[in-house]
């Protein structure tokens, strides 16, 4: 059976308070980075599947991000598939 | 002066273990996800950024990720500048 790489970006809803970026824009302020605007962070996961073709492997990776990986409150995800090199 | 939007994505190491991929990973199978192989879990960071051109903008985000938001023994990172629509 085919193998895929799934990547995940899983961020914070626009609109909703982040505090981990918040903190971040400070301490790159801190830093003396100048003319940093909004900073948002979320998480990246990659998982590496089996599956008979791209469109199920799309599929399955939407279920898993609705069912366990982010949260449909407060974060919206993307799904890239790339086939496994 | 131009607005970018820079995407930082940040992984562990490939090689490294990652905990967090592995609970990830036992809780798709625990789901009923079948042959989900590798899971590795990370960060992305996005940042707006003005900044006289791409190359500056690249370079400072580089930075940033060298001097606070990667993890140089652990993680290894990828940036991607975008022109702010």
């Amino acid at each position: 059976m085919p193998s895929f790489d799934i990547e995940v970006k899983i961020m914070p809803r626009a609109g909703l308070l982040d505090p981990q970026g918040k903190a971040v824009g400070q301490a790159l302020s801190a830093l003396e980075f100048e003319s940093v605007g909004d900073v948002r962070v979320g998480r990246a996961i990659s998982i590496s599947l089996e599956r008979p073709d791209r469109e199920t492997a799309l599929a399955d990776a939407r279920e898993m991000c609705d069912r366990l990986l982010a949260n449909p409150v407060t974060e919206d995800y993307e799904v890239v598939v790339e086939s496994a090199s």
